[in-house]
């Protein structure tokens, strides 16, 4: 599968889930490390004017999963992602859009990942993300683990 | 206030944030140690049919934070409510409404955070969070700490 086919898939799985959908989420950014994702903050301010939290957690954590689904059909798999436990630190609050980062893990690699699903149909791995402030630093990050496993 | 108008004030709080509004959640219940918070599995459904962990995220955080609103509001106190980090496990997938439960976390208590919060003007408290599967047990679990700062 061609790169722009995997990220008009990513769209399509993210507008199919009602939730996400409400959210107006733009894939905005993917360089095969790194995938970027935007949203207006009128969908998601709360009652402070700023971002939502909920909606922070929600984005990163569709961030991440949307990485990892996007590796897994450049390399020709086709297995379920779950969360599987994730940390979350509010360091400064929102009040612009969202652009959100998710990247592996710096002690993950995908070549590991993605021969221990080959070999195991199921595989386990960290990832990182943060919401970015826009002038510069960090609102929010994330770290998490995801498992995949291989649709029979 | 009486509880009735803080749990309409709550009510009110969530359906005049956006991302929360999309999200069709009904304060179910609130024993003035316990908020339950209930929302359709349809408007919260992912790719595997279950419901998506975003989704459970924002909707822990939230209950969370209405928990920590009712009791300002019922002690009479005005100050904005902030999530500060959050831990989320999710153990098993969820293929029913949503129900979650939030409540203050065991080594904390209402008192102190209350007190903390008049002398100083600021105080933080742990809460947990809890989504239930409808044959027992639990699908995810939340622990995170929030904060409380008095508005001048």
């Amino acid at each position: 599968m061609s790169l722009e086919e995997a990220l008009q898939r990513l769209r399509h799985h993210y507008q199919s889930m009602p939730p996400v959908a409400a959210m107006q989420i733009d894939v905005a950014d993917y360089d095969g490390q790194r995938l970027r994702l935007h949203a207006p903050l009128a969908q998601h301010v709360n009652d402070k004017g700023c971002a939502f939290g909920g909606s922070l957690a929600s984005m990163m954590t569709l961030a991440s999963w949307g990485l990892v689904s996007l590796r897994l059909e450049q390399a020709g798999l086709d297995a379920d992602v779950y969360v599987a436990d994730s940390q979350i630190r509010y360091l400064a609050p929102l009040f612009a859009d969202i652009d959100v980062d998710a990247e592996l893990a710096a002690d993950a690699d995908w070549d590991g990942f993605l021969s221990t699903l080959r070999e195991r149909g199921r595989a386990r791995t960290g990832l990182v993300a943060r919401v970015r402030l826009p002038e510069g630093g960090v609102a929010t990050d994330f770290t998490a683990r995801y498992v995949a496993i291989a649709r029979s």
